[in-house]
């Protein structure tokens, strides 16, 4: 039976960077009483079934749950060797090299960080600001991310990961014009709008024999298995939370693009006009576009009318719209890479990692997708306006939890819906919103009938 | 006016292999009694003129009729003066690199081909068959085609430049998983099924990191403004004419496949078939497969039925005919592979060049399409079957001239259709085939009304 | 003055690897509490001082004694100002390539090592051996000295720094040989049989276009300046202390040639005796050659009668020893490489590190030479031969630090020469080496009359 | 008793510019009627020979006399066999990459000038100055040698291969100081001044990581047996005959050193300053430095005198002599680029062959040293100044093919010295200088006694 789906493997990795110590190895193992085994497991996986069209957790587990992953040193270095692996990882009986690379990034992540960065509260004090943005820092450098000298051309593409052809092919063009002017890519994983414009890209980059285009994507433990990275994909870092992984695209980006998407990109909205809201951030240049065909133009007008609404007019002069011009995105971001450049050697500003970026902490805790976490947020338009946009953020990842991660599923499936209630008007505003990307089948990827993991109350 | 779509750059070679002698520039300057300015120049627009969707060379050279082009010497090497050149060909500026690469090609393929091929008598003496053979060799080495030691892997693609939608997207997906095995694309360069394969295949090579995969064109000085190169190609070379083309073809290739296409596919078919069933290749290895995805199915159907209805079952035993199925052509293919590498081996044969292909001068020597040598074309069927897919091919070759090279356009203008005639069956067989091309919308790119170029006469 | 012999620049790293995070910058700044600052300054000089004669660290800080260093964050990366650096590190105002490197490696390993090792008691137990070896192995790892799939090709070249003529030209001959064998070399940096073999390699490697060629120093804080790194080495590693120095170049050696030298040679000899003649290593194949010029001969003669008389028969069976044949040396080596792979691959140890090879607390245990400990060494025969070994390993690496380590020179001074007593043979056998020692002027470099900062009592 | 000395191998290209046609392969065969097969055979031999101390040719041939050569086509591409080679070519049963690939340079340079440009009179016309100067552009291109946009920084250097310890020592020591400024070195090929600072450059290249160095060697059939190639040459090329490989070197160089030497330097002296005497080439700005160690300061005292005696004080204004500063030529050399940059960019003149400079017949036609063309020499000093120098240089020129020149050793032998005449004083001058040659060992290398092949008639 599993022969027609799965197959075992040994994979050697292509870089010197990969090799463990025997320590290591021993914590990575099954035997150990650390759950980096588990964390492993899942994450190879999800790399591992890449191109597939489930992105419902709980299923890909079960499908594969003779999957089994071990490291193994051998003279010439260690190897991974996987058992019942997903079929489609590899081509004849050999794993598709950037599947093989996907691989040992997720293992290097998850040994960093349990072991050098999350364990060591010395090092890395968690409850503070700077030491988060210090512990963000560290996992991206192990991960080889900073590349000095580099002038600014990452470009992060948010938005959803089901979302229709004609958005698709847009998002391909996008990318397209973006890797013709030399910008890289640096998406969430996954399929729809963090694929198209890495493919988009890599056309524009081949056409333009830049050999050495950044694909980079950027995941953590409890997405990777709904988002699997696609191979193209030349960079994976997972990081270890939602919120870390927010941070790292707000840092290493150097301009924004977010195409249309469901509850996950609208909760990327505002976790970002969020922090751009804050004082402190009042005068850094942080180029933002929202761009969509012209069939999806009002996905981004609903959203407009939302952040208005509930943001105010301050808010929506943070970001410039576009529609059905992807040439023009293009330019203008090219052109914003000046002034982007310009600003952090004014203020010496590293390139590679926007350090004067103010975070405040209501970004960077983790939230933890509960349902009584999420009936007690303070969801009233009398707040300063980035409170609001943080309260309002950690809505929409509750519903990200609620539709595709397996914390949020069980949870769901046990106790029913969230309940999310707050000021009539602005409940209403949210209600229309989320109706709006239900109508426009933006809640699901190859789901017929969407049930809601939450409901309204106003 | 000029303003809106060209633009005059100065344009530097990347590659060491561009330097030119005092007497060299000369030959290429406009005050040179030669032709090779001309030449340069008409291919030197093609080149620029890429992703354009018109077909028609006269249009083309009419539109840009400012163009100009020159080779200058600064300290620094050779530079190419280019003067009021399509804009599309730049971002902002500066010209796309593998534009800037292909236009280098024609460069050296012109000159070479005229100051060191064509001229000199004593050295290709191009009326013989080893004649001919040795300066398509020479013109290929020249152009750093061959690299010994490659195992074969070069997939030649021809097909239609005109194709719908499916059709196309279904030659990506074929390049696509040609690529994740590995294997480099050759085709006649153009868009459709000429640039699909090659567009797969970049995200297959990404995948897989194959940082030297190769996309190869082929094509000539008659047929390149037709058909201009997509700035994917990163080997283009210019043969002289339409028969050095198809030599270089079928010499270079370590298999073909053909997508659905129109009269310029069928003369590639016969040719190749014309080839194959000369006695002399009876024990050559030559892959070959027909391809179209599900609802295309009938063109091959079509195809099939006139060659075994004029080159009999034999010929028919030369291809495999794959409907939908875009993996298995590539795991075909990869598997045929082997075989080629072990005859060349066995008969101490080239990897990068099949030296021990008979090629018979009916199929080197250049056709004329002119109204007269149509005419006395002798299509009858009780001929070797070789010598009759010779004169079909030119059948299908002249029917090409008429469509879209200058020449062809010129003469139909003056003598009206070409008069094709011969024993009756086969006239109908012909008349059907073409009929259905016509039909299908294969004859000529973004042309509402087809006016045929041929008239058959039976 | 300073002009003539003293120059100030900016230095920026070439590797994505140098990257500090602001906290990483402050540990180093010359504010900070930590003795980062003063090591990264001492290091750094010794680094910039390469080339020049003095092997007397006193006066080497004493000549620059306002050298200083700092680290600055520009947006393009981190940046090293130094200022009033040794004028021979530049051609022009130019720092050498070479140099600006090994200044970047001293960067990161003191800092690693300050920061990610010995101050982490709970991750590196450095009191027990798989701590001290854990640590060791993640100093080589963060220095990306291993690469996975590297065939056995690393051989440790110790020595004199202080030898002849014909000394060092044999030492050039044998790195040649052993370069164009395809060979890597790896020295404890410095002049003289630590420069030599990496001169010849250099040669060797360029007439095989070997590329890659590995020519790796290993150090320590306290002999850097007196053995500043020659820019020839193009991977070197800082160690904390000396005992993980000599472990460094014991795990990563496949093979070490002893060439003539003084003291620090003869403890190398002792250190590595003493390992090998350890039961539990007994069964590791470890090619060991001592090779001298004809006219050194007598070096060897008087090493083997010491190892002889003092750690008996078997020890001398550890090694082979072949007098004015370089080529020959290279030939045994890279024959015995095949041994080692395959004793590597039989009990799957890796390549780059020799996990199997035991090194007990005698020979991990920092040894201070102070007047104290010396005077208490165990200096009998009747011992196991490795803990003899160990002993008389601590009396040259005593010698050594009172000739010419900052440290050793200072207590020296205070207290008079060190006090060596043990058995009345032992002693006389010792003297008579070290004496022989000083008669060959194996002791310092440049200088005419050798005061020696002991007394053997016997 | 072969086996003691030669070794048979099957040597494989690197590049994928060795490939050849069937009919190139044909005419390189031992049973061609052309004299390729010899041509090749005997240069091959020298490459193969390299670093053996015997310069006289016949020796050389007589010694390897069952030395043989074949290419053969294999599927991979093209592969040498040669049987009974020297066996210091090889280590174990490998041939030293560095020879190989300098054996498919000869390879490539015999085809090509026989082949493209000899032997076609209609585009090659080798009785005029342009002809004969596009004739070495074609080979130079041919051979890769130009780099475009590479900024002048390639340095010939002259001088003796038979010389002292000392002056081998200095020209390292020259070479090391150009290589660490980032300079290249192109030389005559062979042992002495034209390997030492090769080797020199080496190192200094490591040290700046110079991964790109070019080690350029400019030989020709007569003369590179007896000055066979070391393997740090990276670029070799054999030009047809010697006043080529002397144009070779002036169109090439953007500065040239001259080091002590023999009869072959002063032909180099003489060529070089009769070019640069002559009227057109007055505003030219070519760099041109002698120098020598302290001890050898003499031969250039006495060259010194011999140019103003003969030349005039307008030949002495051309060169600058240094004595025992080797860093010293090297800092004045890098500053003479700038002034050959921008001379060129003035005149828009290659920076990678000198077209400017002008080179009349008289140092362009091959001259034979016959005893009939010696005798009737004008050697008056009544004549223009850059006459008299191609006169002198032709003398120079029979008393090297005399030496160590196969066609010049057969003829001494048959027809005795070789009888110099001209006028009185300058006999005695020329008598003197080359007495001066013998004195100083200057004549032949490993010769104990030196039999002039020459008479000076006053």
């Amino acid at each position: 039976m599993k022969k027609h789906h799965s197959i075992s493997a040994s994979v050697i990795p292509q870089s010197r960077l990969h090799i463990l110590s025997s320590k290591e190895m021993k914590q990575l193992s099954k035997a150990s009483k650390s759950n980096l085994y588990d964390i492993l497991r899942r994450c190879a996986l999800a790399v591992l079934n890449c191109g597939s069209h489930i992105d419902d957790t709980t299923k890909i587990l079960e499908k594969y749950n003779d999957f089994d992953i071990s490291v193994v040193l051998q003279s010439r270095g260690i190897v991974l060797e996987v058992a019942n692996a997903p079929k489609h990882a590899f081509v004849g009986d050999e794993m598709i090299t950037g599947i093989r690379e996907l691989l040992f990034s997720v293992l290097r992540d998850i040994l960093f960080a349990n072991s050098e960065v999350l364990t060591k509260k010395e090092r890395f004090d968690l409850s503070t600001t700077s030491g988060t943005t210090n512990a963000v820092f560290h996992i991206l450098r192990n991960a080889q991310c900073f590349i000095p000298g580099k002038l600014p051309n990452m470009i992060v593409c948010w938005g959803g990961h089901s979302i229709q052809r004609n958005e698709y092919e847009y998002t391909k063009k996008v990318g397209y014009h973006l890797g013709l002017r030399g910008m890289d890519i640096c998406t969430g994983c996954g399929p729809g709008a963090m694929k198209g414009p890495m493919k988009g890209a890599t056309i524009g980059h081949t056409k333009q024999r830049h050999k050495d285009g950044r694909y980079v994507g950027i995941t953590e433990p409890g997405i990777i298995a709904a988002e699997s990275p696609n191979p193209i994909v030349n960079e994976l870092v997972v990081m270890p939370d939602i919120e870390k992984r927010l941070e790292a695209f707000v840092r290493t980006a150097h301009g924004i693009i977010v195409f249309p998407g469901g509850v996950g990109t609208a909760e990327e909205i505002l976790y970002l006009l969020g922090l751009l809201l804050h004082p402190d951030n009042e005068d850094i240049s942080f180029p933002l576009i929202f761009t969509a065909p012209e069939e999806s133009a009002d996905y981004f007008t609903r959203i407009d009318e939302f952040i208005r609404f509930t943001l105010g007019y301050e808010a929506c002069k943070l970001y410039k719209i576009i529609v059905g011009d992807a040439e023009k995105v293009a330019t203008i971001l090219a052109e914003d890479m000046k002034e982007v450049t310009e600003q952090r050697e004014k203020i010496q500003d590293a390139y590679y990692f926007n350090w004067s970026l103010n975070i405040s902490r209501e970004f960077q805790e983790p939230f933890a997708p509960t349902h009584e976490n999420i009936a007690s947020l303070s969801l009233y338009r009398d707040q300063t306006p980035y409170k609001l946009a943080a309260n309002l953020r950690r809505v929409f990842s509750a519903i990200v939890a609620g539709n595709v991660k397996e914390e949020g599923l069980l949870a769901i499936k046990e106790y029913g819906p969230y309940k999310i209630s707050g000021d009539k008007e602005l409940m209403q505003a949210l209600d229309a919103l989320l109706t709006s990307f239900t109508e426009q089948g933006r809640m699901k990827i190859d789901t017929e009938v969407y049930n809601p993991c939450y409901e309204v109350i106003d």
